[in-house]
């Protein structure tokens, strides 16, 4: 196997890229200036280096605790609990939220051995026992398993003096009744909101 | 700008990769075996080093001549004339083709400044002119510039005593008609064959 087949291969690892478009991208960077392929080198070579988890609240950073851990002008009482350290980037780049964030590591699925003990629940509970924290906004995706880990910190956060919220689910906007699955749809009826 | 955000850009210069694609292949490879991070960095920063232009048809290869012009099972009066070295890759993945091939390194577009000078198109008539070939391929995408490319080649090769041959273009196969645009159709009909 010569060196472009095993950079394809490599591509072909990552998540979206078939065969196809891995070949493409190889000769993509031996047609480009070599100085592209070192840059990017050096980047993935000192990428876990450089990266950490955040002890706070488990995004990744550079410096722990995290830029927004640390900012003071976030709203300390809302705790927005996401499954992924990526959520994290997404709802930062809609500018929606200005609270801080709760990273799981996951969602509870027991058919694929994940079980609440393997995510960072324990660590939110005393989050929300020492924090001051007014709201815990539950952003997992609106799937069996985004669900069920809901339901769980739900009802573990019961008896604590927070309030528990979920993001809304419905139609995608832009998106067209026409298109949307009947769950979508289903979730858009029971979560209705009055005029 | 932080080592997630530098990768992320790297990545989003790719084609085929927007800002989101990069940004989930970036947390991908945070959240997968450093080790793959490590071997990816490796492969990309030793690629140009191990990889160079072959000397006698202009594809990528370890060694030079490539292991297609050094194969002596194959068929030395053919000839497959294509723009770019991963084109030779496709080709060789359909096992379509037991000849030698041809890369001319772009196709002429005055437009973007390309003209046959910035071509391999010397070469080619070098080898045509004394490698004992019998027949030339032009497998160019069926382009407006692959087409100008195309005939320009074919011309200039018009006095040398080789047959000139160009890939068939038309309906692909498992596409439906419906769906062809006019100019796929309008070739399908010209080049129509006899049952």
């Amino acid at each position: 196997m010569n060196a472009i087949d095993r950079l394809v291969l490599l591509f072909s690892k990552l998540p979206g890229i078939g065969k196809k478009s891995a070949g493409r991208l190889a000769y993509y960077i031996l047609d480009a200036d070599p100085s592209f392929a070192q840059n990017l080198a050096h980047e993935l070579a000192s990428l876990h280096g450089a990266i950490k988890r955040c002890s706070v609240c488990g995004s990744f950073t550079e410096d722990d605790p995290c830029a927004i851990c640390t900012d003071t002008h976030r709203d300390t009482s809302i705790l927005c609990v996401v499954e992924r350290a990526q959520d994290v980037r997404v709802i930062e780049e809609s500018r929606e939220f200005q609270g801080r964030f709760h990273v799981l590591g996951g969602l509870i699925a027991p058919l694929e051995g994940i079980h609440p003990g393997d995510l960072t629940i324990g660590p939110l509970m005393n989050r929300v026992r020492t924090g001051g924290i007014r709201e815990v906004i539950l952003a997992m995706n609106p799937t069996i398993e985004g669900d069920t880990t809901a339901l769980y910190i739900q009802k573990i956060l019961k008896d604590l003096a927070v309030e528990v919220t979920r993001l809304a689910s419905g139609l995608p906007v832009g998106g067209e009744l026409e298109y949307a699955d009947r769950l979508t749809l289903s979730r858009s009826f029971r979560g209705r909101v009055k005029l």
